[in-house]
């Protein structure tokens, strides 16, 4: 057997932690301002949100844009590095549907 | 923007605690034993091993096998459910080694 792969590792350094795949799911439909990432990550708090979204954009994952305003308004979206793992994560969710029953 | 996929929250309901990711991605390369599986996870312990694959089992990812002995012997390996998550494991490793670096 060979010993854990070191990648996968890496890739859940950054995944295993609560909420990254589902911030990273819902940015792959484009971008969006905090508000509106806190309505479609239900459960999440404003205070985690903020953490994990320094995270991603420190890991390469997400870019943060600030337009000049007035008003300032500042946005997420995804890098091609998080682009690139949106079809991952939609296979993720599939075989979820597939496999997995919700545990109430 | 769609409202957070709940079938992505599933999947991370399970993958986005922190081992079972990688313990889904050892056993991708065949039955082992406790003993080998903690060898290969580097930096588990067995308390959380322990409670990982119960976890794993409970979920239907993983299967639990007592081969009547003497010496008993416990063996794990995956169910067509964890079977079919490996490929899309790997690719996250694959992606985790083209996008992320590691950190000290």
């Amino acid at each position: 057997m060979r010993a854990c792969d070191s990648a996968i590792t890496l890739a859940f350094s950054v995944l295993g932690k609560r909420w990254n795949g589902m911030i990273v799911g819902v940015l792959g439909s484009g971008r969006a301002s905090f508000v509106s990432l806190r309505k479609a990550v239900s459960g999440i708090s404003d205070t985690v949100l903020s953490e994990r979204l320094v995270e991603l954009v420190e890991a390469g994952l997400v870019r943060r844009d600030v337009a000049e305003g007035p008003p300032v308004t500042v946005s997420y979206e995804l890098t091609a590095a998080g682009t690139e793992l949106v079809p991952t994560i939609e296979q993720l969710g599939a075989w979820a549907q597939r496999n997995l029953h919700s545990q109430g």
